[in-house]
């Protein structure tokens, strides 16, 4: 019983190039999915999203519940109808929010404060079941502990038990939900920080509980690349070839390389939109920041290798004014053109036979 | 010698509709022009405005002149090639906003300060020409005195003077121009407050200068309607109807109306798009604020009676939960409605053979 089947169609060392099935059709991999927290992407809505050319957009279960809430969403057609979204949704468990809020924590569930007005909260493993099938999203995520990164080892372990524990109740209660099963599939997420043998634990103990997915969280929260690197290898070893595996939280391009090598199939982050609407722009020779006098007088697009980008038909010059007068139609269009130059970047990951080779070609702009 | 044909196709009363032909094509009016105060519509891009069906966009020479500079423009392409819009472009001569800065004003120009540093600015009736002339929008207006609306008689009658010398001056430096004859045209402007007498005065004296057309301004800014009407009525006198008249300022549908029922052609304001941003929705049924709890959990769109808005995808409940959590996409769909919403009112307004037909039709949301 599993809503979603994943396909490898190329494989290329440990990375792969494939498709995920669901109930609601099927998306390529290895993909990048746009943040929409609280039911959009900023400055943008589905059908900019359906013009970029997105197959998956994430959702954020913390902030849904506390606005508009889940029942509110749910009685809105469900977060597609909601939205008026017809791709793929994912949403987070809201295990990663609510750790910047310094929650209390027991093995039973993580009690928080609403970051919207101060009211007490609660999530347990079964509520964030019961709250994603409400929401609706294609794939949800089980309820994890997703320490700091710069936890001392007691704290991580610690933190790896708890992830398993509420794996195993969070699988539980997603199997014995009435009609979850049937229209979602469920990620599990493996923790440990930057600690291997927690790692290889933890990837271990969140396998058993046998999930549709599996993910790894809390990394590419500081810890330096090779630490990243290191404690994402740990992770790949036990977990099963046949299905997909998510990065949470990774969006850099250098960073999504050497996942994909390593066999990661799926990423999201904030970051290339948050980068756009600051005004830093990627392009295919490296990032660069628009506010930058130089850019003033430009008539050059943002990034003249991608002439097909969302923003192509405006100057440096014209972006950079609308950007240094904070015209929110300069948050926009880079929004666009970053998201883009991403989406393209993920194209141009699953061509190549090597990622090895896009990182080659692509290297000034990692 | 006139870059600008205005052709009155049908009349009713002194309600006309007819087009106005510039050397980049041609406009229907009754229009209404959304303001692109600093070369976009705050949300928008030239793209949206063409869906839209927008044919002219009014820009602002204080704004340009100031940031990113009206060499800086003319270096880009001018503002059509900077801005990417290949429609009309009107461009404000900035008196409007110069005298909202306190400025000091002799027969000469004015000097203010600019909102932006504070760096000592100054303005005549000849540099309002030879900036327009380089920001080149298509229709460009003359540098006006534009008192307070509740100003004593003797600063309305100062301002009259003002106004028909720089006029004078504005058409003189327009016509010397070595290339601004040939590709735009110049609107005077007619002033004096709510002072019908000032106003026919003015009126007289803006039309001795011979433009290409006539706005009415220092309308619309406080006064009450009544007075508001008396004073246009009063201007509309000796202006001729071979040329389009043009109400500085005035977006509320009420008031358009009116305006077109005295033979006004072409309107502006920031108000659909400044209300769309705060989140009030322009309906057929009236203006309302979606903030309202109400429409929590409304699954109707913005307004029913409009299936083809361009926010008409998604349920008030949606916008109203992304304007309530200040995601950036609220404002820019609201804004695209709203802007819609008042593009199909002009529509009416050009269609009906009576403009009270018009009133009466939708009077619940004037």
């Amino acid at each position: 019983m599993t809503a979603a089947v994943f396909t490898v169609e190329a494989t290329d060392g440990a990375a792969r190039a494939g498709t995920v099935t669901t109930p609601r059709g099927t998306f390529s991999t290895p993909c990048f999915m746009p943040v929409g927290t609280r039911g959009a992407v900023p400055h943008l809505d589905s059908s900019d999203l359906e013009v970029l050319g997105v197959e998956v957009v994430l959702a954020n279960t913390y902030h849904l519940m506390l606005r508009p809430g889940a029942e509110t969403v749910s009685r809105l057609g469900g977060i597609h109808g909601f939205a008026q979204w017809h791709g793929h949704i994912l949403t987070d468990s809201g295990g990663y929010q609510i750790y910047s809020l310094d929650p209390e924590v027991d093995d039973d569930g993580a009690s928080f404060k609403s970051v919207y007005d101060g009211s007490a909260c609660r999530l347990t493993p079964e509520e964030a079941v019961h709250l994603q099938a409400l929401i609706g999203a294609d794939m949800t995520m089980v309820l994890d502990v997703c320490p700091s990164a710069v936890a001392e080892r007691p704290v991580l372990a610690e933190a790896v038990r708890r992830t398993a524990l509420w794996a195993r109740r969070g699988r539980d209660a997603f199997l014995a939900h009435p009609d979850a099963p049937q229209r979602q599939c469920q990620f599990g997420i493996v923790q440990g920080g930057a600690d291997a043998s927690l790692r290889l634990e933890s990837a271990q103990r969140t396998l058993e509980a046998g999930f549709d997915g599996y993910a790894v969280g809390g990394l590419s929260v500081g810890e330096d690349r090779p630490a990243m690197l290191d404690a994402l290898d740990a992770c790949m070893v036990p977990l099963p070839a046949d299905r997909p595996r998510y990065f949470m939280g990774l969006g850099d391009p250098a960073g999504i390389a050497e996942a994909v090598a390593r066999g990661v199939d799926m990423f999201d982050c904030v970051l290339p939109a948050r980068l756009g609407r600051h005004g830093t722009v990627l392009s295919d020779t490296g990032r660069y920041n628009l506010a930058a006098a130089r850019h003033a007088s430009s008539d050059e697009p943002l990034d003249p290798s991608f002439p097909d980008s969302p923003a192509g038909r405006w100057s440096r010059g014209y972006l950079r004014h609308l950007l240094a007068t904070h015209e929110p139609t300069a948050a926009r269009l880079i929004t666009l053109h970053n998201l883009a130059w991403v989406l393209r970047f993920m194209d141009r990951v699953r061509a190549r036979e090597r990622s090895e080779q896009v990182r080659e070609a692509l290297r000034p702009s990692l």
